[in-house]
């Protein structure tokens, strides 16, 4: 999956892990008839009370040997993916996806159809299963006890402990009658075991040559209640299958392939659904016919059978394969939003409950209030986890930077009115509050780049009209302060549902380039102060290499470990959560090392205003006339505007549905916390804050939880966030406290901050859908990636929809940097205006992949006409598939 | 393919370029009757005298818009891949790995099965085909009238050219009536038809719902004399398919996919094959259930068949795939080696004719030349092409920086009796006689390390002795030429055979370990010269990343090209084949622009010996005793040991069959030129001098050959080196003028030229399979790649090999290092016997695929005897795919 979906969001919660294979491994310990194969995710289990169908683990056992020395060898075991057993090299290939031979699936099922099927066989042990399947008119006696003799025979399973390839169960064969219904230590022991859920079964087959035997011998048994045979399997697991294709010599490797069918059969979710419902031979093969049906098949001449195809990042969708009577059972218990339309009709916010506009007064405000109370203790207990601790880490160091530099950045632009103590401080209190109070804690509160500018804008205006400038602030504060109240009052914040992604990746890509354009500016400062040294010089020659050391490492250390998704050992795990700091201490190790007189972080160190002669609390007048007060309710107008636009694109873009957030937001009540922390800031002067998008997403990125247990080849899932108030609010604590440990934070140089900064703002940039598009006006068409929205949308037409984004960013920036700059926050909620007025120019099917629908257009849509191209091109289901596969946060969160 | 197999150096030049799919694409008018679907190459073809099949394009045009607005549109096209028109997009899809529903192509067989097969139809023209498949006895004479004008409307092509969606071959359809068999100009301007080959055919499959049809209609038509059918193929080439597939409406997308079904059959070349020479109804189902018993099922619950594979690295071997009756018409007229056991049998090297002992005093010697002689004019007309100049330029650069760097470090060793005026003079004249007289002129002579390693100890030998250092070591050298020619005399070359990867990479790797640590080491002497600023110095704080800027970008720029194995546009290929030129004059550039104080290359500005008081050519005895001269063959002695080893591993190396040379090696004579120059040189007191294997890869890597008439999802193929004597001679030319450039080459930084011997180093270093497996040492099992080497040997003993072959380049170092330097050409001899008694510690199973086997271990391997653990376990066939694949080289060469 290249590229968010468009609409994505319209599913509603409970639904969009339905596709997670993960969910064939969820833990579920009873066995029964419950209703899917895998279609369902736990979640949808529980809601509808039926248990699910238990893991399969399936392994082929080949009898090899023939005619000396007869034994029978683990060769292959299949959970999601095959692994092969490689004799030579004694250890089991990567996992893969399997497949087949043709002629291997046909074979198998004419000797199935010929064949002996037990279906819910009573047999308790290994010895009354192979009389069962010994009970063949065919066989004379004696080779019946010979064959007898020969399936109880123990197995030889690789040892993967030991890991040599001599070390199979056990050295030489023996005959298992002495004790032979009890596991051995080694099947015990194997740690394919822990990656099985609880009620996990076991199928085995069995294949080979036996060539006393006059014609094929086939038998496929479901045993009537799962119990454990022995040493038949590699891992002590109750066995629920098992499957016997034995015969005379066949050229080729007619057994192993055949064996390897059953196994990959018996491996597939939809067979394995059908199978354990099967009452008679006709619903075996009917299975088996039904898994022929949807097979795809590779030309021989374009693929190499022999290769070895590693296991998809997405499986597909078991939901359409489930058979009719499946879908009844589940069907009209909880209606779902599955077809385009209901999806279409629907807005992408449209099913947040956040978000529905209550038609009281501060109806949204008590409501957010009543959603996040009952979760308000386990939000702290959420917090116990050790991966909280490395995101305090990360997230404070951010948060520290974030302060000094626009600490320095507010003292300089107003004079020292503010400055870094109160920064510090602001951060601290505003920060600590929010995260207590706030709907979504997962927000960091920071003084972000456009309040910066606007504040500078306004000490300059007051300085033009010899105001006092703090008091003159703290009116403007109140009255954001009202119409933010007035907007929460009013539940404005449903209008939210008019941010589109155009829109929210405008405003993002407009932060990043902010956050990279100050970290490489400062850096540029700082060959100001610390030149690079020019021929003539007494000591010359060497070029530093911008950013600094400390960004490029840290860019670098992070960015590595994005290569290799799958890297999930716990050392592994834990050094990467550490990452940054890792970065970081070593930045500030090399620094310390080579002794370079870098700048450091430098804290203050006394507690008190940065301008003397102001005391903590603002004067509401001063020396300004009274009048002054009202009239700053037309800058606090827009500021209001620029407020609540940065505050609610960070907070839609924190809700995204594709974080699987389980508690809820809550845009009402973050505004109104954004409010009154808007008025104690200005009252006690220091900066303003909102919520800042790239540190908030750095901060849930780094609480992202996966799964862990997972069968061979299978790739972690993404489970959600952890959810809770505590990180930030350590953060906010520990960045107060950082006003007192100066003596420790002045070994950081202020370069590997810069670095933090930069990647920050790069891994941002870099994670949204705009800036692949931008990527793609400098590709040639060859070399473009395959993305859907380039299968949908003329290359034209995209392009046409990038260069209008970019321009806007353009605008956007030029206004920032201008005077003009002061109308700012109007022309960001022109990018709504400009996103509604791209509706006469494009489509509602190209907007629909390039953006998202507005809720007008998605009313306008008839109900049938949304992709009329497909009816015509007859590709209609070709990426449906891929539309409804889940997916794990793409858009910013996917930062390292 | 990830790794080099061993012993493919086995396999006939005339054999190894057999499975190379661009021979489907190989330029050969005459279509006939030949005897192979793919699988001989042009080569072979030619050597049989038989043609080739034609080419098959096939285009997929469907009947849409029933009932209102019918008309046909090509929806999808094949040559080697499938690509896939996305209408709403309007553009061609990547090209892909068809895969196809099992269902489709059953339904296809059946209406095949009962439908109008014409075999050898001479319709010839659009018009008489139609009459001619529309003769259904079920159709009503009105019906066929409908049908008939149906087939006749012209069909609407995407246009390539134009490019907008809109733009299908005509806006409106109509009748084809008027003037229906002359090609449309679109047709002929379609850029697809540049990359099909002169005689290539066309095939069309229409398929489609007709609803007035009572049933399905199915046609297949091949017609006896291909011909332009109109409008009716997306470009202008004579069509030898017809297939028809119209029928009532069906659920699904029924056409669509036996569509597709039967287009994807048709592009199979074992099914063209068949199809070619089927003589009826019988022979078609035939080669289509032959096509079914060889096609790759994927399970539908692991694999999303929605999915789109993108075209494998190598396509499968089209050999194992042949009929018994082709096999006929290649087996007897030239013999092969195919079977393992046939590879085994002869040594890696046991083939080339220039390692055939002759037995006659310089009998190889001869031989060489005889075979050179023939190849001399077309040494010089091969050099035109512009890949020429841009190799100049490289290795330019990379002999004046060797020139350079080893003169400055002679000059050192010697007290100046050699320095860079020496180096220059030596490396222009050694140089161009070696490109002018040697047996692979491709080789570049440069000082390498291990001899200046003995030179040095051989001045403080003779320093030591207060000998005249100069006629002592034209003593040596006159010495080491003798015992050369004696080399050559009893053609001592063929040895080399011994000489197995082990050997050669080990080397390598040292070599490499060289050029990274000098290269590295002249950066760190720089910070001596040119300090890194500590705190206290009035201008502090800036630190130099290694290995200079220089070094990074060349190796940032040259490796990048690397992801994108198939750029091959030309303005692309030709930035890539400057690619390091680019690096060089960025570097400079940065350099000048930033006007730092670098070293830069110094060049001598006047024609005289570096040591002042001694001529141009150097006195036999000096003031040395006369029995010197006869002591000198003992340090002789080991230097002729040492350059017959660096002479003959690099012959090796560069001669590999995996470069598909065509002009054959001259062991023999190259060491003749050796021992000549050495002469020469002695006398002049220049340096001594040998094949450079770094540079000399280099050198063959910036002459490689690649296909450039692919069909769309066709990688280019290797197809060879430029082998020529020009650029060779032209570098060295440039070198000796070098001498009078200083003016210009003194802009040149010497951290860039550092830079590109880093590069070299460490692309020669990461491209040896040695490096892949001490990677292996540091990774978990878990995320180890799939090599087939993994396969086959157990990883403890992968790991013991390169531990040892680890331990042994260790001790190289170390030695090389000490005074005991001067028995370094000892201890690489020392390799090949570590190699020999290594046959006691591993398997010869085990050596094949860790190394190569020696000749004497390939003779004691019994017939069948070599891969015993596959009869075992019943694997034998599932890698020999993998085995057997052509491919280009991956061992040193593939830098870029």
């Amino acid at each position: 999956m290249e590229m968010k979906l468009p609409g994505q969001e319209g599913f509603e919660a409970s639904s969009a892990p339905r596709n997670i294979p993960s969910g064939e491994l969820d833990s579920n310990p009873d066995p029964g008839t419950g209703p899917s194969p895998d279609g369902p995710s736990d979640t949808e289990s529980k809601e509808l009370g039926v248990p699910k169908d238990p893991l399969l683990f399936i392994q082929l056992n080949e009898l090899l040997g023939w005619p000396q020395a007869l034994e029978w060898r683990e060769t292959g075991r299949w959970v999601l993916f095959e692994e092969k057993l490689e004799v030579a090299a004694g250890r089991w290939s990567a996992p893969h996806v399997p497949t087949l031979a043709l002629p291997s699936l046909q074979k198998l099922r004419s000797l199935l159809a010929e064949g002996l099927v037990l279906l819910d066989c009573p047999a308790q042990s290994l010895l009354e299963l192979v009389e069962q399947v010994t009970r063949v008119e065919s066989l004379s006696p004696e080779l019946r006890g010979q064959l007898q003799a020969l399936l109880l025979q123990r197995p030889q399973h690789y040892n993967q402990t030991t890991g040599t390839r001599l070390c199979w169960g056990s050295t030489h064969p023996r005959k298992a009658s002495d004790n032979e219904e009890a596991p051995l230590r080694e099947q015990c022991q194997n740690p394919l075991r822990q990656k099985l859920p609880p009620g996990a079964e076991a199928g085995t087959v069995l294949a080979g040559e036996l060539g006393f035997l006059a014609q094929p011998l086939g038998a496929f048994v479901r045993l009537r209640n799962p119990v454990v045979l022995g040493s038949l399997t590699e891992v002590s697991l109750p066995s629920r299958f098992f499957c016997l294709l034995l015969g005379p010599r066949m050229l080729g490797k007619g057994y192993h392939e055949m064996g390897r069918a059953a196994a990959v059969l018996l491996s597939d979710p939809q067979f394995q659904w059908s199978v354990r419902r099967a009452s008679n031979l006709h619903d075996l093969l009917a299975a088996l016919d039904a898994f022929l049906e949807e097979v795809t098949v590779l030309p021989p001449g374009r693929w190499d059978p022999t290769a070895r195809i590693p296991p998809p990042k997405c499986l597909p969708s078991q939901h359409k394969r489930l058979p009719s009577q499946q879908r009844e059972i589940r069907g009209p218990a909880v209606p779902r939003l599955t077809s385009a339309e209901d999806r279409h009709r629907h807005g992408p916010h449209a099913h947040s409950p956040e978000l529905q506009r209550t038609g009281r007064l501060f109806g949204g405000l008590i409501q957010d209030v009543r959603r996040k109370v009952p979760w308000y203790p386990s939000d702290f207990l959420d917090a116990l986890h050790l991966q909280c601790f490395s995101a305090v880490l990360y997230i404070y160091l951010a948060t520290v930077t974030n302060a000094i530099t626009f600490g320095g950045l507010l003292g300089d632009a107003t004079d020292g009115a503010q400055g870094v103590l109160e920064s510090f401080l602001g951060t601290a209190v505003a920060g600590a509050a929010f995260c207590l109070m706030a709907g979504q804690p997962l927000t960091i509160l920071s003084s972000t780049g456009p309040v910066l500018v606007f504040e500078r804008l306004l000490f300059s205006f007051s300085r033009d009209y010899s105001l006092d400038y703090l008091p003159f602030r703290l009116w403007v504060g109140i009255w954001v302060a009202t119409f933010c109240l007035v907007l929460v009052a009013t539940e404005a914040s449903v209008l939210v549902r008019y941010f589109t992604r155009f829109t929210e990746e405008g405003f993002c890509a407009l932060i990043s380039l902010i956050f990279i354009y100050d970290a490489v500016g400062k850096m540029l400062n700082l060959t100001h102060t610390y030149p690079i040294q020019k021929p003539g010089s007494s000591a010359y020659g060497c070029l530093c290499q911008y950013p600094g050391p400390g960004g490029n490492e840290s860019q670098w250390i992070r960015t590595k470990p994005k290569d290799r998704d799958d890297i999930v050992s716990m050392v592994r795990k834990g050094l990467s959560d550490f990452s940054s700091v890792l970065a970081i201490l070593l930045g500030c190790g090399l620094d310390a090392f080579l002794g370079l007189a870098t700048p450091k972080l430098m804290v203050p160190r006394e507690f008190k205003p940065t301008l003397p002669g102001r005391g903590w609390l603002v004067s509401p007048f001063g020396a300004n006339p009274w009048w002054w007060s009202v009239a700053a309710a037309l800058p606090a107008l827009l500021l209001s505007i620029l407020i609540f636009m940065d505050q609610q694109i960070t907070a839609v873009i924190l809700n995204r549905m594709e974080y699987r957030l389980q508690k809820g937001a809550g845009f009402h009540l973050d505004l109104f916390c954004v409010a009154v922390l808007m008025l104690l800031t200005s009252a006690l002067g220091l900066p303003w804050y909102v919520s800042a998008t790239v540190i908030s997403l750095a901060h849930m990125d780094s609480l992202r939880r996966e799964s862990r247990a997972c069968a061979p080849g299978e790739r972690p899932n993404f489970l959600g966030i952890r959810e809770q108030r505590l990180t930030g609010l350590v953060v906010f604590i520990l960045t107060g406290a950082s006003i007192f440990l100066a003596p420790v934070l002045k070994f950081i140089p202020m370069p590997v901050l810069y670095g933090i900064f930069l990647y920050m703002g790069v891994a941002a940039l870099s994670s949204i859908q705009f800036t692949k598009r931008v990527k793609l006006l400098l590709m040639p068409a060859k070399h473009q990636p395959d993305l859907l929205l380039l299968r949908h949308v003329p290359l034209t037409r995209v392009h046409l929809f990038t260069a209008i984004q970019l321009a806007c960013l353009g605008l956007l920036w030029i206004i920032k940097s201008t005077p003009a700059a002061i109308i700012f926050p109007l022309m960001l909620l022109g990018l709504v205006g400009v996103r509604k007025a791209l509706e006469r120019v494009f489509s509602p099917q190209e907007l629909l992949w390039l953006d998202e629908l507005m809720p007008e257009e998605e009313r306008s849509i008839p109900e049938k006409g949304l992709e009329p191209e497909h009816s015509f091109s007859g590709s209609d289901s070709e990426d449906s598939e891929l539309m409804y596969q889940p997916k794990a946060p793409e858009i910013n969160i996917s930062v390292n």
